[in-house]
């Protein structure tokens, strides 16, 4: 009999939740999402989130099993507390999303039934690692590039939660000189190549789009500052990338996330900088792949959670 | 009864090796050292590890077990193929090192003794977790500041290896800006913030000591750019420490090397830095403690490759 996790994805502006089965399929009109956004009161973002919930589990199969609750999360995270502090979510500072989603469930959720929360990168991890780029790899990072940069690490053959659930951070990596007396926010990979800061970095040069899609479509029309723009993001991503992977003599690294099909060569020139940046060679070894997930990645990640639990460390 | 395991550590100065009992007490009489350096040759290189393992084998008690053999050595390593491309050490790019000590203990190995080669670092995280400042830790970094800057890594309560045997090496994380074209090389934390570097960076400022000794004495005094130096690699070091740990999320860093003792207070500035640079605030939990191993440590860690061979990732 198939049985199914209710998963449930937390981000900076919308939270989502469906069944998945233990193939990684989506259980079809179980899916349902809420808008999230930094404005939101807590109690607009705890509404969304029973909201998704309930609706999700309202849609399980007469005699179906539950069998866990997976839920990934906008970071920092507290695994030790239960609890969620997203950066764009500032309502939301140590709240307890873990209790919240078990209150939501309510009688759906029979007793000893794992709920399981993870950096929403960590659940990423695991979805690549199950349906993805990065089956069968002992040693594999799933980076996102977005509206921020985020990640998720296997290592041997095992999630890496870290400590307190926030292992995967490769966003706030510093790739750059720090002021000193400054934290090191301005010099992170997410600062010098997510999609909103690549924006906003081609303006300053003069370049007269909006968003993401323009500067997709002014980098393959040639557009010299587009063409700029849209490499120093690369090549930031290939240096944190370096800097990851000599640490850690990974594998494979699957790059997704809207802003990574930026242009029809970004992972080329994410190699190429890997290539030319590595100083010890072992690094060059790491294999950049496009992300194996469609949109329904954070959301099979979350259920992996329950599904592929073997692989918690 | 006693066991013994084989430890032998191979640097860029000097190959040691010794008996380490199974209580990580080195066994008297056993431990032998001969020089290697940048300047020998493959088989002077060779001769000098055959010595070492051949006089600490002849410690062996009459009836005592040897029940394995545990190497660390400079990297990079290739434990897939079991060679080691030392830095420090030209004349070995891939040598066969797991070979050659096989080859030099010969008959002292009874058919089936685990034979396990790993990353100096590596072997010195262990040592730390083993008898040394990150006992029952488990999330740990265990680094050394010295003419390199060397680590090793425990996480969810085991060693990581990396899929070659690399990971650990953060000397050559990137924390600073690259210039496009080049390798990370000079923007790395070894160059940035090891002993040589430091003195020579020191020497550039108009200082006119030679050594890290030198630099130690008149940091102690108040000089200006003494204080500069050992400021400059302490905050290079944290920054590298909070990059680390952003990506990670550890528990306990533990410092060594002889440079980190260049000043009384080298790790509160590793601390201070920190607590300044970290823009993810779970990264500020991380405790920085000095390492809890003696000059044996590198042997130790060797031998624990051995005796906790339950910890292999």
């Amino acid at each position: 009999m198939t049985t199914y996790a209710l998963a449930v994805d937390l981000g900076g502006t919308k939270v989502e939740a469906a069944l998945v089965a233990d193939d990684g399929a989506v259980l079809p009109g179980s899916r349902d999402r809420r808008p999230t956004g930094a404005e939101s009161s807590s109690e607009q973002l705890a509404g969304s989130v029973r909201e998704v919930v309930r609706s999700a589990l309202g849609a399980l199969p007469d005699g179906a099993a539950l069998v866990g609750v997976g839920i990934g999360s906008a970071g920092p995270v507290d695994l030790t507390e239960g609890t969620v502090s997203p950066i764009n979510l500032p309502a939301w500072r140590g709240f307890g999303l873990r209790a919240l989603v078990i209150e939501a469930a309510g009688e759906a959720l029979a007793e000893g039934v794992p709920v399981i929360l993870r950096l929403d990168g960590v659940s990423l991890a695991m979805a690549e690692h199950w349906v993805g780029a990065t089956q069968g790899v002992d040693n594999a990072l799933a980076v996102t590039v977005s509206t921020g940069i985020g990640g998720g690490l296997i290592v041997n053959g095992r999630l890496l939660a870290g400590g307190t659930g926030n292992a995967g951070h490769i966003g706030q990596v510093q790739i750059a000189t720090r002021t000193p007396g400054e934290t090191s926010q301005n010099v992170t990979v997410e600062v010098l190549a997510s999609g909103p800061h690549t924006v906003t970095w081609a303006k300053m040069q003069g370049w007269h789009g909006e968003r993401g899609e323009d500067l997709a479509r002014d980098y393959a029309a040639g557009d010299a500052v587009a063409v700029a723009a849209v490499r120093r993001s690369a090549t930031a991503l290939g240096e944190a990338i370096t800097s990851v992977t000599t640490l850690l003599d990974l594998d494979v690294v699957a790059v997704g996330g809207g802003f990574s099909r930026v242009s029809a060569d970004y992972l080329d020139l994410v190699r190429a900088t890997i290539d030319e940046a590595a100083y010890n060679r072992y690094a060059t070894r790491i294999r950049v792949v496009a992300s194996g997930l469609s949109d329904e990645g954070p959301l099979v990640g979350a259920a992996a959670l329950v599904h592929q639990a073997h692989l918690l460390g």
